[in-house]
């Protein structure tokens, strides 16, 4: 998986079988300090993520293994919205965005 | 999945089993700001993207449960044409090509 | 998929398991305009391809599909010889390698 | 699979299922002289790895195959912790971070 | 799959259901130049490879169908020791390592 950051959110009227009632995030992908790490990603949510929001993005076909015999053509998904961290013995608080370490 | 833009279409006549009457497009891949990330995909399209469109695609395995039991030995496949999109707060309007941002 | 120069071919004596009788290509993937976009792969070839064609790619258990029950462990199978392209509107000839746009 | 460096571990509340009693680590791969060699990566860990300790992760659907039938949309997973290693013919002491070659 | 030239093994005490005897060695992909191409990879060996020599190696699930229905948590594995190879046109010999193109 990978940190990443909810940048925004895509519409598509015309789509394939299985798209339909995704909800679509765009996902700006950062290292756990915050600084960008590649290009986004368009990932599904189902946990209520919104812009703004840190999360645990899963790849692959895993993020399918949530529809199980549905053909849900997806490649990527929201599977955690972050909520703290620790980084090398210091202790994230509880901001809303945690890639802030505290001095904790 | 990513977001990217459809520059092209590629035909060949001599090809593997399953990939008969397959639409090729040649896609790049963009941010949502409309710049490029990284190299072009060549996704196979079901729903009637052109180009010009702005489209998300999906790759690996999951691109393929469409077909399912059929041996297509595909990796990406263009599963929505975008409409519309919202970045940070703002909302893009309705231009065909979604990747400029409305101040709405 | 991606668009690829195929470059060479390799030998290997000592090999796993089921990848007997298969012919390996060494495949410069390029963008539509005929640059590199990246690192070489090795794709299995069922179809006839040979040093200089332009190929489609096909990489991940995507490209296994095409062996039914069998064990076969490649991650990357060329899945067509390209023949020619359309790329923002214009029409690629019938060269041999089609990367050349034409004018019309 | 990769080698890297464990740096933190990640927290979520709200998550997808059968992402439930998983510990999160959040590793940066390095290549084998400890230099950093791509974006980090978020596993899952059963063996008990802690921060600053070399491991060894494995991503995509590989990773899942440790859960049997059950669900668990992961897409990377530490599946070993560094003891030593050779490198060109050296070997590597039994130093807890095996980065450093000895001159044995 | 890519070339890559294997540069030393890794050594796990604590490691992963299914990871027990296998022999894990460091490839560095390289292009067939020998060019160093990307990032190194952990993979698999049952063929005899050793440090040194060049290799295919092969990633993602496609590299776990060789353990039929055991979990095997690996994504890579070495699928071949290359003998030589022919690179636009050149022959390459019969040295241990086939780099190097010969003028033939």
């Amino acid at each position: 998986m990978f940190l990443g950051l909810v940048i925004g959110s895509v519409w598509a009227t015309q789509k394939e079988e299985g798209m339909d009632n995704l909800k679509l995030l765009i996902v700006q992908p950062t290292d756990a300090s915050g600084l960008r790490a590649g290009a986004q990603v368009i990932a599904a949510d189902r946990i209520g993520a919104g812009i703004g929001e840190s999360v645990i993005v899963s790849r692959g076909s895993p993020a399918r293994v949530l529809f199980g015999g549905r053909a849900v053509p997806i490649d990527a998904m929201i599977v955690g919205i972050v909520d703290s961290f620790d980084i090398a013995g210091d202790t994230a608080g509880e901001e809303e965005n945690g890639w802030k370490k505290s001095s904790g």
